[in-house]
């Protein structure tokens, strides 16, 4: 049914709307700029949220990031400073993105604002102007989604789509072993999201750990005259020293970029579908836990009678890459 | 320095001295006469734990194992009535092994009796008496060891190797899509084990999902004259019916006897090595979580400083069903 009515609202050249969730941080610097480089989508809107991050500091990289790719038509809303449960000690990452999130580069202030209007507020907005045709892709804690879903309990049904980058399905997490660091930043925020009945399609770690973005893609990055290879080709020096540090590689992973191509498109990479569950307490708090539903268990689980979604499990890594490396140069 | 040592005191043709803490059972049985029939090992004796019915009728049912056997010379331990953290509402799995916990046959009762000693008080004695030579194949939730390390501390030194049935790693689980049924049946207990220092090899679901017991193979059982194949065939009928219904399969899982084929023979089996923890409590409690040490973590985690341990990743089903199959029709 749902394909029926998308078909009849949506010609073959129309562009996918999308919003994205952000907490901009350097893979998301290049997430953004890939999704503005791509004809498939347009991008309506961007929120902030903490993560890589505080809030007010991912507002004012988002303002900046559409500056410099003269983009301020698009607007900004500022998203939740804290968790859905409120009290929570935020944890940001800026050892991976640095203390500004874009690489210590100390870019000027933004001379833009964001909107009057939360994060939440635009998302549930959005989706009520637009039913069943706006695809959300969140690129951080799901703290919005999660308020946008207490604000309106018709928004997972009136959001077409959220693409979330986040979880470890199968593996080990990036903040421990148990954990993906976007989970834990908010996990009952993603509980609610994960179970609410929206269409969901999870991109986790089993599958960004295999995007790796080599020392010789950033030198050809470098070698292009494009404005956002010469940018990124900067904040990106700190990634990798991150990740050489954490993992011992000399290269860096594309969360952010594999979670907006597996938006703009899908066919990228292939998925499983079955209901995922987040831990919100002890020493797995932030794991996200998929029933393949394979097995009748004998008794009824915290996983029975709950709306499915969709788990990224495979990846065309080459094609994101050369996607990523098109998107980037050729602009 | 442990190799050498065993070396020194293990001459070529000396068994392995093993005591199998168990919880009869179907698979228990089937597992408890290929370790009697194999000579590569000594039973030295039974420890019984709750799980797949109450300790009391674990207790009776390894009696009346052993006596079917002819070897009422090994001696049984009876051990605890209750989990590790007193006050948890005991999982009994009567639904797959029948409500006699075995195939509901109605055997008559035993005429032996367990020995005064308790389960954790027989595996510290003897630990104790053969530092370094006992290998513990614990087949149920694993109280009874966890109270062995809390009765005597060095306990994790002195046993020589505990091979636990247990665990779901990155697979579903067989209670809910997190949890193992041993595990999850006494999670702090597990938690203790996992991180006592002992030298522990954990045989999951993952690895005994493997290994199908098909009814081909039920009916070559059934076809030999061996007195223990005769016996298992028929308190094997409930066991296919629960994978039936439970799995939609025509066949069987060999959990236990695949763990005890461990002990017999460790090189049936791969093992990769690193830190095991057990979620406690919440929705994914009685979860294992492996950390596979590849990444280092900015902040200190719950599986940071622990000891490893060795968790089994591939087996050779075939070499095991062969196995069984050999020491169960050959006897």
């Amino acid at each position: 049914m749902r394909l029926c009515k998308d078909l009849f609202r949506i010609g073959p050249s129309e562009k996918k709307k999308i919003i994205i969730d952000t907490d901009p941080g350097i893979d998301d610097a290049m997430a953004i700029f890939v999704a503005l480089q791509s004809p498939e989508v347009e991008v309506i809107g961007l929120t902030t949220i903490y993560g890589n991050v505080y809030t007010t500091l991912a507002t004012r990289n988002a303002l900046h990031l559409l500056e410099f790719a003269e983009r301020s038509d698009i607007p900004v809303a500022e998203g939740s400073h804290v968790t859905f449960t409120k009290g929570t000690k935020l944890r940001v990452a800026d050892f991976v993105h640095g203390s500004d999130g874009l690489g210590n580069q100390n870019f000027s202030p933004p001379k833009g604002k964001p909107i009057d209007q939360s994060g939440p507020a635009f998302l549930v907005e959005q989706a009520n102007l637009h039913p069943g045709k706006i695809t959300v892709v969140a690129l951080g804690p799901l703290t919005n989604i999660a308020l946008a879903i207490e604000l309106d309990p018709a928004f997972a049904q009136k959001i077409g789509q959220i693409v979330i980058l986040g979880g470890a399905f199968s593996v080990n997490g990036n903040v421990n072993p148990a954990a993906e660091a976007n989970i834990f930043g908010d996990p009952d925020a993603a509980d609610i999201v994960f179970t609410s009945g929206a269409d969901v399609v999870a991109v986790g770690l089993n599958v960004t750990h295999q995007v790796v973005f080599s020392v010789a893609d950033r030198d050809k990055l470098a070698q292009s005259k494009g404005k956002y290879a010469q940018y990124l080709c900067k904040i990106l020096a700190l990634y990798f020293s991150y990740h050489h540090d954490a993992y011992e590689m000399q290269g860096v992973y594309l969360h952010d970029p594999t979670a907006i191509l597996a938006a703009v498109n899908p066919s990228l990479l292939t998925y499983t579908e079955g209901v995922v569950r987040v831990q919100t307490s002890g020493i797995t708090r932030g794991m996200t836990i998929f029933d393949n539903t394979k097995k009748r268990y004998a008794e009824i689980t915290e996983w029975s009678n709950k709306p499915t979604v969709k788990v990224a499990v495979t990846v065309d890594a080459s094609a994101v890459l050369e996607l990523v490396m098109d998107r980037l140069i050729n602009s």
